[in-house]
């Protein structure tokens, strides 16, 4: 199986959205805090990121082979029209298939399957021996849950939002014991890569 | 007025306690992680620190000229017992002057004000120079909410606890920018000093 990877950018106390789906400027600054552009499949979102930071990037995304994401997040972005801004394969957890939607986009490198397990043995075929990142958090809380998530990758942002959406919300099993972690400080971000305890 | 700082061991997702009043092995496993030792006023804790968290710990001890804390914390540990483990004057706040407690513990250096500007005002009196810390979370809560706060230090611990107590509960006047952190990487702990960008 691949190494399944969750991740996100996180405020100080715990949000990967502030209250109303605000915060976006503090939590994705480092996105632009810097002049080294990075492609994207999405051209209307650039990226300009200090050197450091797009160094982290780069050799992250180097080593995604695909990503697995829960239907609330293919439902926001509408499936990101079909192309995920990080090109790899994507594999989508739902319970129903939105056929309406993969006739409206054929071709899109899109799976649909019931279930995490199912769609951790769907990716990792898809992967060819790169790792697999799952998101948002419903997703990733499961996979962790499960004992099926390898390493976690906080992006801490220097902010206090006081309130939103929690990047671990309410997670079964606990505690989860982590190892120490790779730290990279970036540019207003703090790179965290922490690999699962197991067993 | 001095500097004022406050801080925590706390779980990658927020917590300084895990469900009923949980964790704390995985919190404070750092205190334990290594030989080096620290001489406390309660000889009954014993901190065996690796070098690098000795050093982080001592450098920060030395800052610290008096403690601010909450009525809670306080009745939590007693005001443990006349003498706080970092052996510093203390200021309560708290709206009710306990004068059994201070009947029981002559000398004790604890100071009881209303309301956390007359805490600030008499702990930098106290502090000689030095910083002012504040604790628990409540009250530095209050110190951030009303720009009083200037430094926030997390000891940012590998482990999700999946509840329990949040070190920022809701904290109003949000969001608070910091700016990028100071890290020092320990055993079982990164050490992440913020200072809280003013106006």
């Amino acid at each position: 199986m691949s190494t399944v990877i969750t991740g996100a950018s996180m405020s100080i106390d715990g949000y990967i959205a502030g209250p109303g789906e605000s915060g976006f400027e503090h939590l994705f600054a480092w996105y632009e805090a810097g002049d080294r552009e990075l492609p994207s499949t999405h051209p209307e979102i650039p990226l300009r990121l200090s050197e450091v930071d797009h160094r982290y990037l780069s050799e992250h995304l180097e080593r995604l082979g695909v990503l697995v994401v829960g239907r609330r997040l293919f439902d926001m972005t509408d499936g990101w029209n079909g192309i995920h801004p990080m090109d790899r394969p994507v594999v989508v957890v739902t319970h129903r298939i939105p056929q309406q939607w993969i006739d409206d986009h054929p071709g899109a490198p899109f799976t649909f399957v019931d279930g995490i397990e199912a769609a951790l043995e769907q990716a990792s075929k898809l992967a060819e021996g790169r790792a697999v990142a799952v998101n948002g958090g419903t997703i990733a809380r499961q996979f962790l849950e499960a004992g099926l998530l390898d390493e976690i990758h906080i992006d801490l942002i220097p902010v206090v939002l006081g309130g939103g959406t929690p990047f671990f919300d309410q997670v079964g099993a606990a505690p989860h014991v982590l190892e120490n972690p790779t730290i990279v400080p970036g540019e207003r971000v703090t790179h965290l890569r922490y690999r699962v305890r197991k067993g």
